[in-house]
């Protein structure tokens, strides 16, 4: 690990035989009950990043949190399920004591210059430089984001007038600011808080069940953003029984969409 | 088997040791390479509703379609990785002489009445009486569903002066008329052709590499649909270097959010 970054110390791993790796939780990045899922996902996707015999780039992924990370030590077994000629499938574990914790698969491929088309244009939004940062450090995760919401900041009273709406628009980039990469990319893909919180002015149980990511960020293009903002919107389409889904984007500075990515997420009443 | 159904005929699997189920594919279902992904996935997803240990009903489904699916039997190894008190993560592997051709996770969760509210209402669409059914048997699995299309007929010619775009809005139903149940619900999340199409008027290689759906309906409200039509709509948000996602959800005749499914596409130029 050749960064003193935050993050990086998060989602570093230690290779300790074929296909498994050690890790451990970070401080940093602790949420209310265990580490943000954000670090989680992104220390599962550098597992297969790192691994020998990894072919291409990261297309999609999807996390299943199966249970509470404890603090500490865990494993990781990155095991690739199928190899293509340009493909590659992945079954990803991380494990406590021998207990699954989270599981994850991963599709990677060699992509190739194609027609390439944008049907989500980006969200008009005033420049993140006339947005205040939000000082939310309720959870340490918090603070090693750089927020500016736009609207649908969590846990604020609506006007009564006002439909309810799960809808949040903001900026956001790591803080201390860090250059883009996948691993990043995964973890900005989760900050959007449950989007219940938006329905609410106390707060609910609630967290993330299952999260799918599907990159459409190129490295070239995640080179060209280096450490610049990224645009999120987020919207959940139902929420029912105990689960809502959330639907969401992360559209560079310049308007490129970067990820499409959806989550089912627990809410307890 | 209770069923002579060609949906219940192809997704019909046979317990045959602790974990494992044997199936084959089904002729009526059969896509350009191999049986149509809506029934691969609806196939994954019987495996668990026939478990012996399942607790509870989906939430959220994953299908990775690693490789072609060639015509004849396959195993499904269906294994529970973690089971909490109301929640339960599978992980589901399709194989053919030992190969894996399909990954998959599935979770299930007890639900509880909750707050309830739909933020996604449902587009305006004619009844879907009034529109006649499309008449498409170029594929097989086409003809085992009753597609009625408000706009966003694939490989059709655009005019000049409307902007390009990828939006399908449809009514669905099964064809022979079958009760709508969890395992159809996943096959018909799948019944959107790869956005591509609509972009161009003649064919190019495509298909989905990973599918993920989130079932807001509840069985009550599966059952109070019936043989109903549903009404569904897919849209790309960006499709670039080979890869296109796809969001869809599909609603109920009286306007109730039953899914969100997102997709990973695969083109070829």
């Amino acid at each position: 690990m050749s960064s003193s970054h935050a993050f990086d110390q998060a989602i570093n791993l230690t290779p300790i035989s074929n296909n498994l790796y050690q890790g451990k939780t970070s401080e940093a990045f602790q949420n209310m009950v265990g580490p943000f899922g954000g670090t989680t996902a992104a220390t599962l996707l550098n597992a297969v990043l790192q691994h020998p015999q990894r072919l291409g780039d990261p297309v999609s992924l999807t996390v299943n949190f199966a249970g509470p990370v404890a603090e500490g030590g865990f494993e990781v077994e990155a095991t690739p399920l199928r190899t293509n000629r340009s493909t590659q499938h992945w079954l990803l574990l991380q494990k406590q004591n021998g207990e699954v914790v989270t599981s994850a698969t991963a599709f990677f491929a060699i992509r190739r210059e194609t027609h390439s088309e944008q049907q989500s244009a980006a969200p008009q939004a005033p420049a993140p430089e006339t947005i205040p940062r939000l000082d939310i450090s309720i959870r340490n995760w918090f603070k090693q984001y750089d927020f500016r919401f736009v609207h649908g900041i969590l846990l604020m009273p609506r006007p009564a007038e006002q439909p309810s709406d799960t809808e949040s628009l903001l900026w956001v980039r790591d803080y201390p600011e860090r250059p883009l990469d996948y691993t990043s990319l995964t973890a900005l893909g989760d900050v959007f808080a449950p989007r219940i919180f938006l329905l609410r002015e106390s707060f609910t149980p609630s967290g993330t069940v299952s999260m799918t990511h599907y990159f459409h960020a190129t490295s070239e293009e995640l080179a060209k953003i280096g450490t610049g903002f990224l645009l999120g919107r987020a919207q959940a389409s139902r929420l029912h029984n105990n689960y809502a889904d959330q639907v969401a984007h992360l559209w560079s500075e310049d308007g490129v969409l970067l990820l499409t990515s959806t989550q089912s997420v627990y809410f307890k009443e």
